[in-house]
């Protein structure tokens, strides 16, 4: 079979869209006719790449051209007609049963935002309990919120295009929390969201752990860089970026950071922003920074970041952990007894973290064209969880100009994004982003790192 | 115990009632409180005195006068809590699990139909097509319609006070239904509906079949006087009559038909008129009426008149088959085995009958008041399936009028209801009715049968 | 299908007989043929015949005189070919699986003591200590000893021909102890041995509780009189009846007694026996006698028997609670807690319970001649236990010469059992079990009790 | 931790060791105690040692000199204390779920073999059908022999320090395997016994298959230099190689052969004269020979030899595939579906291949001794399967000499194992050896290879 083989296949869903009423049916064959349709199409050709090398979404549809996806109604309920899609999804002419579950996941969620959550009057998508209704419904509807389990959710964040040694390190970690019953959730894709998975895969096998959960969830933008690798068995697709951070602070009972690119720097400073709000002192929230040894500098610079923006009580909210997966394993395991306590003491559910505050401004969902970018305010003269707000947003944009289709079309017509601002906190953004670009983070499999961005580190003025 | 104590009791929820977003717990909470407080109350009152000999609402209501069910808000999700309720659903304090399902499937069937039903413009229900449409959503979301199983739900009715003996002959035809593996659907309730059930129950033991199947299906005004037996392990609370018939023919793949009353007698016009349909003289449908030796007359009876009011083809649609247990289950495994070729051969669904033509007929709800009732047309001088669609609705008041609270306050306030209709129809349907009482049919566990309706043999004018 | 319609069948095996190696095979072939295969035929029968009102082992084979068994090699392994089989275990050509893994169990059971308990050095079966561990390896070749299970098994034992108003008493009890989790096992059977587990299963499936036990205990004397009841899930046959007895008080954590006949008090003799021990002093076992209110005076004469027998002390051994199923339940649980408790405390299995001193005076077979019965001294010039020991052993001899082939044919040819002793005891002795026969207790389902023993009152001379 | 840190602790039994009466107890005390004690701490050594890069059983008793394991009494049944253990069998204090498993399989099948196969005067060891029943028993013993399950199990060979390159192609093979649904059974230990395990293992993972097998059956003189690796779930310790052997070929329903060293060899001489017996003709068997490019040479040196000593009829017998995962596992596929069919025709059992001949020859266990060696006839004038058996011994004894304790120990007292016979013959085994020397395929990890035999070329005589 040559890598790019392509077969034309009939597939029948799995799960939740196995009992549809034949209006449903003619609903779901509407939207993913009609606005749906391009936003279908190419989730499902990155589900369907699986474990292909591009992490480049016009690359994969360049790759696959006459890949097409239509849904089909039969008596019994629907069909996925496949047209062109890549060969090794399949076995002897049967799509692979884990690709066809993430297949239907992808359909499930991205009908039920559109026909469920962006229509539906009774969700209130501008304010922030709406936002969150939202994130909640998507989440139950797509059959992650499980009761009756004690609280066992590891969220690990990291850059997709780490080094072997530092993959090897995540896999390690994810072994480590695997042998101690711990459940992983990532963003999907390739690097530290799948290394995790992996380790904790082998180590739920010895463990003889049957109930394993490994967790993706994406969002259309990043799916086609970081496809879900074959290991997760829950695959969930948020509308947006701000709503799969949100889905991974409720969801998750702790969380490690892994060496990253900007997309990293983005999930620690939303975590932090959203920890250093008074609301949630009390609460207990484990947050460990970990890798190799030769990641160690690349923690102290985000530690000194943070801290210089965020103030040093922050670096209260989490440990640096260098070279260790037992003890992250450890701190983990015990941060998340915690959690369980805290929880039972205040009868709260374990499966979705109502209690914690989230500020609208972590919510918006943030569109990074150049004119958004250039106008966030990137001082001191705001609240520390506005500042925060606003550098997620800005490392935000960077990733959106480095993967998302949207956006490497915007810096090609327009130029670089300009980020301005207090230039004391310029220089240390510049820095750390120039420190990213040399230890070889925002480099991209296969190619050099053109920055999409730049730093205005001359004079600042701002009228507040 | 005395009979009749009383306990206060919090009781948590069961199934898909667990996870639910706060907005979700207010409007249950608001539901439960407002308009439907009432109707909630009396279905819950009637699920815990499951077991108790009384099959009146009015009389269940005053024996537990201080009974109150309310919906608390939790953190963690909702609880109930319950007033003065009947003390036998408990062992050492705690709710028998199966009764606390059973009250948590009227919850959410009633808030369902409540909130997602009635007030979705999605859903037409003044529209035939809208009508099945609900019909499946209620039980989609109660969880009933499963994939992945063969047809083998046998739909059994008959009357709720039959006597004992025909009643045994009921638990011994269930016996060797569930020997040969096929599950059963019953209105819920005492007697025809019951015996089935615990016959399968010991056959389904005996032949180790563990996925066992006991459907009830109820709806809000009957569920007092047929308190679902708590071998009913999947309760589903239909808001109206004409609903929970549908229900009934969709979901099942043969019908039983035992010895009852007039209640019995509607689902066999309701049965028969929609298989009278040209629509769907192509489908199988097996239906057997059937009972001991001593309901021979009855059957003989209920076949003359049927013959008479829909013609002499509708035989073609039953088998009467008396005093043979074996026989009964035979027919009904080798119609089913029809049914499910059928099913294959057009792609149909198994768990959902969308082919079988339904005319709204015998879909929109009818209220049984002393006007409604006397307007109906009960003569030649319309289709076939009109007929038998008006012949159910003279039935089904009469059943309203015999253990319905509201139909039992009218007749008390306006007297008995009157029918008028072609002589020869009307000599028919009075002979039968009091073949009935004859029999005693009509009478209600306890007392003696007091007519709620008089049927006007005299000159029939009617201006079409 | 007359009442006594025959068929022939090839069955397959299930469980422990599907995996056997080709010497196992003829091994097993040969142990069927030779000295076991009249046992394997009338077990094999009694076992079929379930359902079926004989009691009587040799009524049972007059009734299928050309009833067979025989076990065939296959190439995959056996099976058992049977002519002229009662018909009703049998739907539409198949073996009702219940009564095909009874079938099987019989097989298991009967071939493994012949070849791995009665053949095998290792196993000193005149020994109290091999005797226990042949107790043990029956039991968990059976496969019904089962780790990771909390204390919960309660024996049930009582007559087989009991009213039907003290059977529903039986289900009652059984019922609330469903309610409350506990399992049940009996000596299988009709009567006391069979309501406990139906009432059972009604309550575990009102609880929804899937993990059901209903553990029948037989021995080859008694199983046509006592054939299993269909809702035996777990069927163990003993090779003699004290092997029998140790097997439940070793396997149950708590014994109920309903009324019955002499084999009721002959298990009650040896629970007594055996609980008197001093080492057994601080072992909890709780024991309750019950019945409804008709069953009073029978076990106040039992009550006043035991005491005088064997001490006023013994009546803090049990309980005697007449006319209250929840009170009985309660008392069961609560005991049984105190036992796992214990078993706890002590590091002992929860399985089976070792530390049980058994004398062997209760181990070793007794075989009901007419010499051995009127050998048994039976007063008070021995040690209470031999004295308990011997009653035990006069009453098992009286079932014998009631129920048993062996012993029926014995009773015809030499007239009924002499049983002497001091005179006091005798007394006693007779007016028991003539209150027995007064009760009814004694009268097998159809015809008159025609006693098969006749007790000595006149002066008793025995030199120690 | 450092890599070689210790840690006592008392280990509770899984499985089948979980409910023993105490005469069991106490005779595996003994046999833990007495003559089993060396073997039994050998084994549990390299079992807790799994993942370690040692691979000579020596190496690793020094490495842990003070390991010592213990078989406790204990009320509930019994403990193993284990004293110097290494610590990375651990998590947290806990001995992890698979290792200790496997850690109990060890002492099950050693127990087993000692008390129930070796002093068992009904299995006759010296007998070919007594042998068979024997290796049956074992496996039975050790719950590998399923029922209901359809032929799916390939067995594969090859050799445990093959390179990194062959080493990712058996994971390849392994992966393309399991996503056609077929399980995986080695001899444990890395290298091509750990590859297809994990790459079924993702596989597995990817098509949602939940009851995935992996079987690794080894035997005590090679499971210190091949520890099963922990993907293996079920661990089978025959023993004697022989009986590994027939173990393999009768629980296997094909088998796959990676490149490896003499013990490749040894297993292609066993299967092909198995193979090659004119009982065995009409069986179906699918042999596949295969390897990436560089095993090409490899595998044209073997299939040259084995033509030339066993004829070119044998080539019949297997396929040789290069580099062509996807091929290898259709191969496979199609050809236990011919097994599967044949099995059926013959109403043979799928678990265990009685019907496979296996001549004596193949059966006794070879003592690998200079004189045993030395005296093997290694020319054409006997039958073809005599010659397939001496050769077989032949590379039996090499491998005994390269990395089995007591072989080890012989080489360094006597020298080198001398082996003699025709001398064409002699020529392609020589050439056949050095050849594998040449390839590096008699390398052990960490260090050169030195010859443990030598072959005589000069002129052979043999007096028949």
């Amino acid at each position: 079979m040559s890598e790019f083989a392509c077969v034309d296949a009939l597939v029948s869903p799995e799960g939740s869209l196995e009992v549809l009423s034949q209006q449903e049916v003619n609903r779901l064959k509407d939207t993913s006719l009609s606005g749906g349709h391009q936003l279908l199409r190419q989730c499902a050709l990155a589900v369907l790449s699986s474990g292909s090398p591009l992490d480049d979404s016009r690359a994969l549809l360049e790759r696959y051209p006459d890949f097409d996806i239509e849904v089909l109604q039969q008596d019994r309920g629907i069909r996925l007609r496949l047209t062109q899609a890549p060969a090794h999804a399949f076995v002897d002419g049967n799509m692979i049963r884990g690709i066809r579950e993430h297949l239907f996941a992808v359909l499930r969620d991205l009908v039920y935002v559109s026909n469920e959550i962006q229509n539906n009057p009774s969700i209130q998508l501008n304010d922030s309990a709406g936002i969150t209704d939202a994130v909640f419904h998507i989440l139950r509807n797509a059959g992650v919120l499980r009761t009756n389990t004690a609280p066992n959710l590891v969220v690990c964040w990291g850059g997709h295009s780490i080094s072997r040694h530092e993959y090897e390190y995540t896999k390690d970690v994810g072994y480590h929390l695997g042998l101690r019953g711990l459940d992983i959730c990532t963003g999907c894709g390739p690097g530290a969201m799948k290394g995790p998975m992996k380790g904790a895969n082998v180590a739920h096998a010895k463990q003889r752990i049957h109930s394993r959960r490994y967790i993706g969830i994406s969002e259309p933008g990043i799916i086609a860089a970081e496809a879900p690798n074959p290991i997760v068995n829950e695959l969930v697709i948020m509308p947006d970026i701000e709503k799969r951070l949100e889905a991974f602070v409720r969801m998750g009972h702790g969380i490690i950071v892994f060496p990253g690119g900007v997309g990293t720097a983005e999930e620690i400073l939303y975590l932090l922003g959203i920890l250093s709000a008074p609301e949630n002192q009390q609460q207990p929230f484990p947050v460990v920074f970990t890798g190799p040894a030769s990641a160690r500098d690349y923690f102290e610079q985000i530690d000194a970041f943070i801290a210089m923006a965020l103030g040093d009580n922050i670096r209260q909210r989490y440990q640096i952990i260098i070279d260790n997966p037992q003890a992250v394993a450890r701190a983990m395991k015990s941060g998340i007894e915690e959690v369980a306590d805290y929880r039972r003491a205040m009868s709260d559910a374990f499966y979705f973290n109502w209690r914690l505050k989230i500020d609208p401004l972590f919510q918006q969902p943030f569109i990074p064209t150049h004119q958004n970018m250039s106008a966030l305010p990137l001082d001191n003269r705001q609240p520390l969880h506005e500042l925060a707000a606003n550098l997620r947003r800005a490392f935000s944009g960077i990733v959106a100009g480095n993967v998302k289709e949207e956006g490497i079309r915007q810096i090609e017509k327009n130029g670089p994004f300009e980020l301005t601002g207090d230039p004391k906190m310029m220089h240390a953004l510049d820095a750390l982003l120039e420190s990213f670009v040399a230890q070889g983070r925002m480099k991209l499999a296969g190619h050099e790192y053109n920055p999409c961005y730049q730093v205005a580190k001359g004079e600042h003025q701002r009228t507040l």
